[in-house]
Formats: structure tokens, C-alpha cells, sequence
């Protein structure tokens, strides 16, 4: 097994590599701060992979920014556009920082949890079993922000994550899916997820 | 003017050193991309005020740790708080960097405001005028979430920053408040702030 994997170039618009490095940045914090405070392997586990992610994103990000300059003033524009790269890359080094405190056995001090049982807002990581209601339904039919105040914000599929995903997606067996929203509308999520709970609302 | 400020020590709670150096972290980084997509040089320079602060904070948490562990295992579980810290010091850096774009006018790239163009919240920083209606009334009072869609993030008052502001907190002539919201609630917001308003609602 080679010990480090050659990152092939491959043309991706610098818009996109961009977006979708801030956009897991930002996601990869929230993770790692749930994932502190309730003591969640499985999704500190999922901060470090995505931190990977990340980082391959910023490689394929420096060398497209590379080949777009074509005169100095281009150049000194996306100048720019490489500085805001590198500090979403930063804040994705810090949350696999505090990922690792949990992959690593280190321990939560009280006071982490204090702290953040006082946000109203969690995260949950929940995967779709087979028999939930939820398989085959897109986000749109679920109105699970009207229903019980929950809101998906990432479904990794396989290898893939979707982040923010559209409202048509459908979901799949298998999904894990990453939900924001007040605990009591995510304890009835993650029974949906599972198989538990059989019905939408009320 | 010696060119290193000594920083003292001062006894205060690792819990709140803690709270304040994670929320402080996370509101520098929607400052720091609100600051770039509208090239505000003003908020951009509070970034940077504000990582000093966090630095300073974090020196202080350092020692306050030190000085907290009794035992191997009060100095196991303080580790974890002291990782989380840095984190969020690593975060606050890569905000200041974001920052510094603006502050350095090296110019955003079109790609960087188009990105966050489709970003449908957004922040202001807007000033507190003496004849705002605003002046003296408590953030309950002005039911800015359910009138305008807005809601206040922080308060910078002279050299102090409220973040999170309590519903009692009220509003004096000079605060410098940071609100997220959708553009046109904030646009009425601005007014208000401004003096430019007079009325609350509709």
C-alpha cells in the first residue's frame, strides 16, 4: 500500500473547488464541536475524512488558481481567492483537532459540555435503515423544518457527501444524515431514520 | 509606546474564558466573509481587533489551566479544554486572515462575492445614531426577529464586544451592532440604527 496517494489534477471550475471547500469547512466545525460533546466516534471519524477532503480540495484548488492566472492583475485578483482557500483549509485543520480529541480517547473536560449543552441547537448523525418511511421521499415532501423544527444540512452517501443538499434530493438506504435542529425534533428524526417511529407529524 | 503589550494574569473561570473564545471565533468568521464579499473595510479592521482579543483570551486560558490541574487526571481531562482552545485560536487566525484581504485592499475576486451572493443570510454592521428610535430600548422590545427577519449577533460598545446579547440588553447611542438576517430586513434594520427609520414595523 503506498503511503501517500497521488492527488491527480483534474479540471474543476475554481468556483466550485471554492465553494465547496468553505462550505465543508464551515459544516466540519459543527461536526467536530457535536462530536466533542457527546463523546461521538463515528462522527469525529467523519471530520477527519472530510478533513482529507479538504485538503486534496485545496491541492487541486492551488494548481487550477495556477493555471487561470494569465497576466498580473488576474494573478493579484485570485491572490485573494487563494488567501480565503487557505484559511477554510485552517478552520478544517482546527475541527480535526477537536475531532481527534475524540477518536483519541483523550476525554471531554465537564466544562465542554457544560458549555455546549447550553446551545439550543444540536447536530445529529443518523443513518437510514431499511425500513424507515423516510427511503425513496425528497427532502421537500419530508417538511421536517415545519414538522418538527429539524433540517437536514449534509447526507454522506458511500463515499460521497452531499452538503446542503436540494430539496428533491431523495433519500436512501444506507444515508447517514447529518440534521441541525432543537433536540427534541431530532430525537424523533433519528427514530424516523431508524425504522422506530413510522410516521411523519403529529 | 513599547512595542509588546505585557499581558496580565487575571483570575477568571476556565468556563467562561472557554465560552468566549469559542463564540468569539465563530462570529470572526461570518465577519470576516461578510467583510470580503462587501469589501467593508470597517468590519474587516473588527476581525482584526477581535483576534487580538482571542489571542489574549487564550494566553489567559493557558495559565488559568496551568494553575486549575490538581492531578494527572485533572491535567488529562484540562488537555482536552486546551485542544478545543487552540482550535478555536486556529479559527480566529484564519479569520484574521480572510480579514486582512480587505484591510491590505488586495482586491476580492469576482468568484469570492459570487459565491457569497447565494448566500441568502447575511450580516451588517450598522451604528447606533442618537436619534434612533432604537436608543434605550431592550432587544426584547424590539421584536426584530418577528418584525424584520433580523436578529442581533453582537454589540461592540467603545472597546467592548457583547456577543450573544441577552433579550434585556439595551441599546445606547454609539453601539456598533452586527445583525444577520435576509437583505431587506436588514436594509430597514440599518434605517433604524441610522435614525433614517422612525418607526418600528410594517
Amino acid at each position: 500500500m503506498p503511503r501517500f496517494e497521488k492527488i491527480e489534477y483534474r479540471p474543476i471550475p475554481v468556483r466550485e473547488l471554492f465553494l465547496e471547500m468553505k462550505n465543508l469547512s464551515e459544516l466540519m466545525i459543527d461536526l467536530a464541536y457535536s462530536a466533542a460533546l457527546f463523546n461521538d466516534k463515528d462522527l469525529a471519524e467523519d471530520v477527519l475524512e472530510l478533513e482529507k477532503r479538504v485538503d486534496n480540495l485545496a491541492y487541486q484548488l492551488d494548481m487550477t488558481i495556477m493555471l487561470a492566472a494569465r497576466d498580473p492583475e488576474d494573478a493579484e485578483a485570485l491572490a485573494g481567492v487563494s488567501t480565503v482557500a487557505s484559511a477554510a483549509d485552517k478552520i478544517s485543520d482546527a475541527a480535526a483537532d477537536i475531532a481527534a480529541i475524540v477518536t483519541q480517547n483523550i476525554g471531554v473536560h465537564p466544562i465542554v459540555g457544560e458549555i455546549f449543552e447550553k446551545v439550543e441547537e444540536r447536530l445529529i448523525r443518523a443513518e437510514v435503515l431499511n425500513n424507515s418511511i423516510l427511503v425513496g421521499k425528497s427532502i421537500d415532501e419530508l417538511k421536517l423544518a415545519a414538522e418538527m423544527g429539524a433540517d437536514i444540512i449534509a447526507i454522506r452517501r458511500d463515499k460521497d457527501w452531499i452538503i446542503d443538499p436540494k430539496e428533491t434530493e431523495k433519500i436512501k438506504v444506507g444515508d447517514v444524515i447529518i440534521a441541525r435542529g432543537a433536540p427534541e425534533g431530532l430525537k424523533e428524526f433519528r427514530e424516523l431514520c431508524e425504522g422506530k417511529r413510522l410516521k411523519l407529524g403529529g
